[in-house]
C-alpha cells in the first residue's frame, strides 16, 4: 500500500519537514546551527568509526537523534526520490557501518566512553533504546531505497542483542529502561521474516517487572554506580514501568513516553502472536490513558518530575508536562490498536493528538519546537514560580536533549501510513487527509483519491480507481466530534443493504466501479467540551473544539488576564447551536486558520486598589468577547498568556 | 506594662505551650522523643562546652532551636514562676555559657566542625542568625528572672560580632544571609541601653545589597566553597534580599521568613532612630506584602523552591509554601509598625495571621505541627504529583529543620505583649483577648481587665482599675471584619466630644474613674471574601470568613471531591445577610468551634463512565450544603481534602 499526501492543510507540514526540518536537523546533528546547543551526534559516530579523533559528547542516548533523522529521511525518500538527500543519508550510513563493532554492537557512548560498561546499566543508559531507533531507521530506509546496507547493520546489531539477552544461563535476563527495542524488533521481524526478532521482542516485554528485580541485580553487579546520580531511575521502578509485569499493569505509571512506546511494542507482539492476554493488557492501559489521564489536546504526562503520569483525573493545565514525544508515542499506540481492532476511538485519539499537540509542537517556520505543551501559560508567572520552570512560553530553537523535533519529523514524513488500512475485504479510512493511495485489497489494486476540507470543514470526497468492478467495503470513520454524517455514493444515498455502522465506522459494502465518487459530510460545529467532573482543573470551565481542532484564547487577541474572561453560557432556547456563528476562516492569520469568537464577560477589576481581599457583593461583569485560535497555532506572536480551558 | 492572658479561647493555647509544647520541645532538643528525627541541639552545646565527647550533628543553624526554646521559657516565666522550668533553663544556660569561646564567639557548628571557618560564609551559614536568637532568648530570660548570666553571654557575643563586623579596615563589611541579628540587636540595645548595638543593627541593614557584593567577595575569599551545594544561595541574591539596598526594595522578594525578619529589624531601627527613609521602606514592603502577596489566611510565600515570594497576585492554594514561621515573622513586622504608627491595618493583618495560619500550624495536642500551610489539599494528588512534594496533609511530629514549632511556642508564650500598647496618653487595644493588664500611662498605673467573646462573637468588656481619676484615651481597634461597632461606657453611649475615629481606632478620651466599664460590640457575620481579580487562583471563588476566622471545607464534613461543590450565590433580596443563619457553635467539635453551613450545589458526576471529555450540555447540579470549619482546625480528623476557596 502506498499513500501520497496532497492536502491543503497537511502538504505544507510535509513540505516543511522535507525542506526545513530534515535539512535543519542535519545541520544541528553536525553542529552547524549557530547559537544552538551542540549535538555532536554525527561526530560521535565518526569518532567511533575511527574517522576522527575526539571524545564522546552528549547524552547517553545521543545516537538516537541520528537514527530518528535517518528514519525520517527513509519516509521522505519513500514518497519521492531525492538523490542529494539519499547521498547524504548513504554517507552517514557508511559512518554508522564503520562505527559498528565486529560483533554487531553499536553504541557510540559505550564504545568511546565505557567500552567495558556494555549492557551493565540497562535501567539508565538507553543502549537498547538507541538500538531500537537504529533498527526503525534501517527498516524505513531499506524499504524506501531498496538498499540493504543499513538493514544489515540493524540485523547484526539485533543478533548481537539476541546473543547478549535471553533466558540462557550465559545471557542477561533483562530489558531496557526506555522501551523502544520491543516495537523496533517487530518491525525488523516484518522486514526480514526472521522470527527470532519477534521472539526477542516478546522476551523483553515479558521479562519486564519480574522478581527478583533486574535493576537491583545489575545495580549490585556494577557495584552500585549510577549514570544519573541526581535521579532515582533504577530505584523508582514505576518510572520505567518495571514495577509490575506488563500483563498486570492496569494504570499508566511513570515516564509517559516509555509507557506508550511499551504499549506499542505490546500491541505489535499481540498482533503478530495472537496473544489475547497481552492484547487485553493493551486495552486496559489504553483505557486508563484515554479515559483518565489524557489532556483534551491529546497530550499525556501531567508532571514535569519524571516526565510522568501522576494519577487519574490529575490534569493540571499550567504545570503539565505534556511532552510532544509522548503524544507521538500515543499515536503509535493508537495506530497499532486500530490495526488490530478497527474502533473509531483509537483513531479519534490519534487525530486529537496529531491536530493539536503534535503540530503545536512545531512553529510554522519548522525551526522552533515545544518539548512541553501546557494548556495554559502566564509568562510572568512561569518566569517567577519554579513550579513552571519546565514550561517555555515560546518555541525553542533546538534542545540539548533533542528528542521531540526528530520525532515530529519522522511522524509527519510517514503520515501517509496513518490514513488507510486494509483488513480482509475492507478499506478503512481512518483520517481525512487528501491524497492518492494505491491499496492492495485481496490482490486487487484499488486507487483512492481523497479530497478533504478538514480540519476547517467536514466535507470529504473520495474517487475510486479500479481495473475492474470489485467488491469491497469502504469503512469511513465517524469522528467523535462529528454530527450524524451524510454519505452519498455517486450522488445517491447508500441503500440500507450496502450500509452498516460498526464501532464508529460506516461500512459501505458493494461492487465498486472505476470512477465511483463518495461524498462524505461530517457536520462540524463549535463545541464546548467539558471535562469529567472528577478533573479538578476543568470544573466550571469549557474547552472550545470544532472538528478535530481544540482552541485556545491568547493574549494577542484578548489582552492580558485571560482568567478574568467568562464565557456566556449557551442560551437554552433550543434553537440549534449559535456558537458556530462566531467561526470564521482567516486566510491571512497564522498561515490560514479558522478562528472563533464567542460572547463573554470580563470581570471588572476596578476599585480594588487598596484591597487584596474584600467581603461580599457580586462580581462586576462587562460584556466582552473571547477570541479563540487553534491550539496548535499558539505562541507564534510573541510571549503572552494562553488558555485552553476558559471559565463559563 | 504587664499583661496576663485569661481568655476562653487563648488560655488553652498558652496552657498547651506551657504544659506540652515547651516540655516536649525540651525532650526533642535532647533527643528523647521516640520516632522523631534526632535534634542533637543540646548535645552540640554540651560537646562545644567540653562536657561531652562527640561530633556536631544537625543543620548549620541547629543552635537556634535551643535559643528559641529558651526565649519561650523566658516568656512563660515572665507570666508566672515555675522553679522546675527555671532550673532546667539555668542548666542549659550554664552549658551555653561554657560553650561560648573566650572571645565571646558562640556557635557550636563552627566551634566543633569548622573552627577556622568562622565568619567566612555569611551568605549560607546562619552564624549571625543563631546569634540573634540567642540574644532574643537572653533578653527575654533576663527580663523574666532578673538573672543576668545569659544576658552577659549575649553581650559578649554581640561585642564579638561588633568587633568582627563594621566599617573598619580590619572588619568584615558584611551581613548574614538570614536576617535576625538586626532585630535582636535592637532588643539588646533596649535591654542594656548600649547604643553600639543599635548602631551595629543599622550597619547590618545598610550594608545589605551594596555593591561590590559581599557574597561574591566572601565567596572568592573562601575559594569558592559552598555549604549547600545543591542550592544557589550565594548567587541568588534576591533569595536573601541582598539584590538591592534595603531602602530601595519595593517588593517582597525571596525567602519569606527572611523578608519579614528583615522588615522587623528595619522597623525597629526606624523607631529608635527616627529614620524616615527607612520607615518609608518598611511601609513600601508592608504594602507590597499585604496588598499583593498575602494569602487570605495571613500566610505568605507562594512557592516551595526557596520558601519564597514569587510575584504580585500569584497565590496558588495547593502548591503554596505559606510557612508558619513566615506568618509569625509577619506578626513581628506588623507589631513593630503598629507601635510606630497605630493604624488598624497592621493589627488586622497581625490578627489574620495569628487566628488562622499560626494556630493552624499546631495540632490541638500541642505535639504535631505544620511547616507548610496550604489553602487546599487533595491527599491523593499530593502523594503522586511532585509539585506538592512539600505539602503534608497531616501535622508532623517534629522536623529535622525544626524552625516552626519553637517559633509558635515563643509567639504564644509572649502573646500578652501584642494586646495593648501605650503611646503618650493613649492606651491602644489592638487585640480582643481577655486578661488583666497593668499599664503605665504617663506615670499612672492603669489596670484593664478585658473579657472577650472572640473569635466566635464580637462582644468585649473592659473594666478600668485606677488609683485615682485619670485622663487618657482608650483607643479601640475596629477590625476590618467588623460592622459598625457599638460602644457604651458605663451603659451610655460615648458623648461626641469624647469620641474620635482615626486610622481604624475609636478613641475614647475622658477622665476615667476606677471601675468604669466599657462595652464594645463588633458586629460579626458570615462574610464571603473575594480575592482581587488579578489573583488567578481565586477568580469565581469565595472564602468564608466570620470575625477574624477564615473557614475551610473539609472532606470529613463534605465528602470527597470538594471541587464539585458550588456555593449558592447570595440572594439579592437585600434582606440582610442570610449567611449567618448557618453559623452554629459546636462545643464538642474540635475543642469547640463555630461551624458554618451554607446552601450549595454539587456537580453531578453520573453518566461519565466512558468519557473523559464530552461536548455541550449544561452541568447537572444537585442541591447540597457546604459545611465549613475554621481553617485553623483543619487536618485534625485524619487525612482528607480541604479547601478554603470554594466555587460560587
Ligand atoms: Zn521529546
Ligand atoms: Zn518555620
Amino acid at each position: 500500500n502506498r499513500v501520497r499526501i496532497e492536502d491543503p492543510f497537511w502538504s505544507e507540514y510535509i513540505r516543511l519537514v522535507r525542506e526545513v526540518v530534515v535539512p535543519y536537523q542535519w545541520e544541528a546533528l553536525n553542529d552547524r546551527v549557530p547559537d544552538a546547543e551542540p549535538s555532536h551526534a554525527v561526530r560521535n559516530f565518526k569518532i567511533a568509526a575511527g574517522m576522527e579523533k575526539g571524545e564522546f559528547y552528549g547524552m547517553v542516548f545521543q545516537d538516537s537523534d541520528v537514527a530518528k533523522w535517518l528514519e525520517a529521511v527513509g519516509y521522505l525518500l519513500d514518497q519521492r526520490p531525492d538523490p542529494e538527500l539519499e547521498r547524504i543519508a548513504d554517507s552517514i550510513i557508511d559512518i554508522i557501518d564503520e562505527a559498528q563493532q565486529a560483533d554487531g554492537y553499536l553504541n557510540t557512548y559505550f564504545t568511546l566512553k565505557e567500552p567495558e560498561g556494555r549492557w551493565t546499566n540497562l535501567a539508565e543508559c538507553h543502549e537498547l533504546y538507541c538500538a531500537g531507533h537504529m533498527i526503525e531507521a534501517a527498516v524505513a530506509y531499506a524499504k524506501a531505497t531498496g538498499k540493504e546496507k543499513i538493514l544489515q547493520v540493524a540485523c547484526k546489531l539485533a543478533d548481537c542483542i539476541g546473543e547478549a539477552f535471553g533466558p540462557g544461563d550465559d545471557q542477561i535476563h533483562g530489558y531496557d529502561g526506555h522501551q523502544e527495542i520491543e516495537l523496533a524488533l517487530v518491525k525488523l521481524y516484518r522486514a526480514t521474516g526472521n522470527g527470532k526478532y519477534l521472539e526477542l521482542s516478546k522476551y523483553f516485554l515479558d521479562e519486564r517487572g519480574k522478581a527478583p528485580h533486574f535493576y537491583d541485580e545489575e545495580f549490585k553487579r556494577r557495584g552500585g554506580s549510577t549514570h544519573f546520580p541526581s535521579l532515582r531511575i533504577a530505584k523508582d521502578r514505576a518510572y520505567s514501568q518495571a514495577h509490575l509485569p506488563v500483563r498486570l499493569q492496569k494504570t499508566a505509571e511513570g515516564h509517559a513516553v516509555r509507557v506508550v512506546y511499551m504499549c506499542s511494542g505490546m500491541a505489535d507482539v499481540a498482533a503478530e502472536t495472537g496473544d489475547a492476554e497481552l492484547l487485553q493488557a493493551c486495552r486496559d492501559l489504553w483505557s486508563n490513558i484515554v479515559r483518565r489521564r489524557m489532556y483534551v489536546t491529546g497530550a499525556i504526562g501531567s508532571m514535569a518530575q519524571g516526565e510522568s503520569f501522576t494519577l487519574d483525573y490529575d490534569l493540571p493545565s499550567d504545570s503539565a508536562y505534556a511532552e510532544t514525544c509522548a503524544s507521538i508515542g500515543l499515536i503509535f499506540f493508537a495506530h497499532r490498536m486500530l490495526k488490530i481492532e478497527p474502533r473509531s476511538e483509537y483513531a479519534d485519539v490519534l487525530e486529537r493528538a496529531l491536530y493539536n499537540t503534535v503540530i503545536g509542537g512545531m512553529s510554522r517556520d519548522g525551526r522552533h519546537f515545544f518539548y512541553v505543551n501546557p494548556l495554559e501559560v502566564w509568562p510572568e508567572g512561569s518566569a517567577k514560580n519554579k513550579v513552571f520552570e519546565h514550561v517555555k512560553v515560546e518555541r525553542q530553537q533546538w534542545f540539548g536533549c533533542a528528542c521531540c523535533p526528530p520525532n515530529i519529523a519522522r511522524l509527519l514524513a510517514s503520515l501517509g501510513s496513518y490514513v488507510y488500512d486494509v483488513k480482509g475485504g475492507t478499506i478503512f479510512a481512518h483520517l481525512y487527509i487528501g491524497g492518492e493511495a494505491v491499496l492492495n485489497v485481496e490482490g486487487e489494486a484499488v486507487t483512492i483519491s481523497q479530497h478533504s476540507e478538514l480540519p476547517w470543514e467536514g466535507r470529504v470526497r473520495f474517487e475510486i480507481g479500479l481495473e475492474r468492478p470489485t467488491t469491497f467495503a469502504l469503512a469511513l470513520r465517524v469522528p467523535d466530534w462529528s454530527g450524524e454524517p451524510h454519505i452519498f455514493v455517486n450522488g445517491s444515498p447508500v441503500p440500507p443493504e450496502q450500509f452498516a455502522s460498526v464501532d464508529g465506522y460506516v461500512y459501505i459494502d458493494r461492487v465498486w466501479l472505476d470512477g465511483d465518487i463518495v461524498h462524505l459530510t461530517l457536520p462540524m460545529e463549535v463545541r464546548r467540551m467539558r471535562g469529567h467532573p472528577l478533573i479538578r482543573e476543568t470544573i466550571g470551565k469549557v474547552a472550545i473544539q470544532r472538528g478535530p481542532i481544540v482552541y485556545c484564547a491568547e493574549e494577542a487577541d484578548n489582552g492580558p488576564n485571560l482568567h478574568q474572561l467568562v464565557l456566556d453560557p449557551i442560551a437554552s432556547d433550543g434553537n440549534g447551536d449559535p456558537d458556530d456563528a462566531g467561526a470564521k476562516f482567516q486566510p491571512d492569520l497564522l498561515g490560514g486558520v479558522l478562528t472563533i469568537a464567542l460572547p463573554a464577560y470580563r470581570i471588572d477589576d476596578g476599585g480594588w486598589e487598596q484591597s487584596l481581599y474584600r467581603p461580599g457583593g457580586n462580581v462586576r461583569l462587562e460584556p466582552s468577547t473571547i477570541r479563540f485560535i487553534p491550539y496548535f497555532a499558539w505562541a507564534n506572536r510573541g510571549a503572552g498568556e494562553m488558555k485552553v480551558w476558559v471559565s463559563e
